[in-house]
């Protein structure tokens, strides 16, 4: 057998874990599919005394990245202590070292993966299907499976918890903050949960895939990112009328190369009739659609120590694999020209519409809401009056056609001045099958 | 730019002719992703004279295989013309020459590919991405991002005609005639559907899936194949009453690296909960369960000259990176082991069984039918029996708790013997979530 691949593992906790005890557990299934097996030589975390659900080598585990990253016979890092720093100056000390880097670290690879990328040495891949969806193998099924295609439209629910907390509203229709603490209680969403549900997560993980999917650099300040904390069980209601379904919606979408891109994580009406709009609970799905192949899903668990190790490993793969026979290249294709990118301006950023207006339960009321959209080039494809008893006020819910955002908002600004406007519109966007 | 790597297509049908077009299209893309162009260089078919829906130049095409064939500077061929013969020789010469081959012919591999994959020299790779539902890039991400996984289960809908003929008789309740007759006036079945409702094109498919998950020689002629022409609106409408759908379902599964692997098709009860049972008309899904990504889904286009097209230049791609950057290795480990085969036998396989019997409307018939369950060890999960008005017998459906499939067709054998028994009972079996 030829020499092992000496790997280090930069942060011991739940993924690592996960890597490790992989490793141990299908050893020699994995070592039958590679030209040379994968060794873990060392570990570095800053606690060293816990205990893990693995076994492993104590003497290879120490506090000491420093020794790992110079250690000359170490050829690949996995980089899982997540956050910005110090996981961005690890990776890229250990990229400058001619080392390769594994990471499933989306916050540090949508601000500076490309920065990273463009930097490293040319022996040296930096790899991460382990960043977007664990259980997803979409990042080398993109790359190479989907290779000779023009891919126009990538539509995401890749963030397990928030999706977990929409399906709760729909099924169980309790308030978000039920939902969230339901949540929390099962382990689903962290006792911080920030980043889950005001977008942040999925946000760094479109970003990813739009880099790749359009060659460009798009980096997470560039994007829209809307959360699902202001949901109300009305909105899942009203959508259930509508045959939609809402979902956390991370999309990114251009008509060919040469053309803007759309990029943004938004809170949206998804038709019942779509197959993404069938992923409930922690799961993530990503719709594809390039020119030639037409329509494509993929789908599985979004995180959790199994399927990520699952992604990290399979990278670790393409490394031992073409450390010795070569197409390392093939792998290294996935970087991105730093500074370039052509995005739509948000303002000209186009799609449907659900609007809620609360306004006074009178006689021409919908006059005045259609005119104002109308000037405003918005036309209205379904609407949902219900007067309320003893109200003097009821809800409107208008589903647009396709409109620019630029305009909505021009039409929302005029309609908050009118004096039939009672509460602030409530704006989702909306996405057919 | 490198010299481009020289490509013979041997079938200029529909599926070659989108292969060029695709190249014609996107060749700049494509080239961009590439450290080498591709170039269709010479074409063979018989058919020179018909118009083809694609740019090329006439020079290229002629009836001359063996041209082709011969000519040292073509260093991939692409066989599209289909079943098994001369497809196979033309297979078996290109490897035998040194040459790459890139096919979509399931038919053929199904019954030669461990056998020409065995034979061919070590540079020389034979890629089937085509082969499986065209729109799903499924062979490459089974071998590359599940790579780590230990695979237990594979569950497929992986024939877009008979799930279109399913879905409309599920929706509209028309016969299979009726359904069947509509599919081919929309084009979506062949004048001669027989492979695709008889089970046998899903049947060469999970051939090729089980083969390269497990690592084992399996062939066509080893498997169970059952067709969906006799399936009836009655079993549409239990099906629905006990929250089911009916799919024609391709599944190999095994618990694990040497534990026998069991491989069928066969019209299937689906519980309506999972992901799998939402693939309507023509589209195609494979489910693929892996330790440890746990459950995944790959969705798309089963079939058409855009899809294929798609897959065949992806393995063409993967063929010119090897070529000029190394990693060719990595492709040919498709390969299987030649006559190894560990496969459960027929009536040892277990799984839940949907059974409608017609019966006398008499009181102790449940009775009887139950015995005969319980001497076999099949127990029962759930029943109907609605009486009929005027009619001497009466329909009894029962799903059963897993049994062996041994068990179940000798208690067939004795109920049909019994004088309750008044047709031939219909069998399907039945996938939960």
């Amino acid at each position: 057998m030829a020499n092992p691949m000496k790997v280090g593992l930069i942060g011991f906790g739940n993924i690592g874990t996960g890597v490790v005890d992989l490793l141990n557990r299908s050893g020699a299934l994995i070592g039958s599919r590679l030209p040379r097996p994968i060794e873990i030589a060392r570990i570095a975390d800053l606690d060293t005394e816990s205990a893990r659900m693995c076994e492993y080598d104590p003497a290879i585990l120490s506090t000491d990245v420093d020794g790992l990253l110079g250690d000359p016979e170490i050829e690949a890092v996995i980089e899982l202590i997540g956050g910005y720093e110090p996981a961005r100056t690890f990776v890229e000390r250990a990229l400058r070292a001619g080392k390769h880097v594994v990471t499933a670290n989306k916050a540090m690879l949508a601000r500076h993966g490309a920065d990273l990328m463009a930097n490293a040495p040319k022996g040296a891949a930096l790899l991460y299907e382990a960043a977007i969806g664990g259980g997803i193998p979409i990042v080398r099924t993109i790359h190479q499976g989907l290779a000779a295609n023009n891919i126009t439209s990538i539509r995401a629910i890749i963030n397990g918890t928030s999706n977990y907390i929409l399906s709760s509203m729909e099924s169980g229709s309790v308030t978000f903050k039920e939902a969230l603490a339901e949540a929390q209680r099962l382990g689903y969403a962290e006792p911080d949960p920030t980043f889950d549900i005001d977008g942040t997560d999925p946000g760094h993980k479109i970003v990813l895939l739009a880099s790749q999917c359009f060659g460009q650099d798009v980096r997470f300040d560039d994007i829209m990112v809307e959360g699902i904390q202001k949901l109300t069980p009305m909105d899942f209601a009203y959508a259930a009328e509508l045959k939609y379904r809402i979902k956390l919606l991370a999309i990114a979408k251009r008509d060919g190369p040469g053309a803007p891109a759309e990029v943004r994580v938004s809170p949206t009406l998804l038709s019942r009739a779509s197959m993404l709009a069938q992923v409930s609970g922690v799961f993530n799905a990503v719709e594809v659609i390039g020119d030639p192949i037409g329509p494509t899903l993929y789908y599985g668990r979004g995180a959790g120590p199994a399927p990520t190790a699952s992604a990290v490993v399979s990278d670790l793969m393409a490394l031992a694999s073409a450390s010795a026979e070569g197409g390392l290249e093939r792998e290294t294709r996935l970087r991105i020209p730093v500074g370039q990118k052509n995005l739509k301006p948000r303002e000209e950023t186009e799609t449907e519409y659900y609007l809620r207006f609360q306004v006074v339960d009178q006689p021409g009321t919908m006059a005045v809401i259609s005119k104002i959209l109308g000037e405003n080039k918005i036309s209205i494809k379904s609407m949902i009056q219900h007067g309320e008893d003893r109200s003097e006020t009821a809800p409107v819910i208008i589903i647009t056609h396709t409109a620019r955002e630029g305009d909505v908002q021009r039409a929302l600004n005029a309609i908050r001045e009118t004096k039939i406007n009672k509460a602030e519109p409530v704006v989702l966007r909306v996405e057919e099958a």
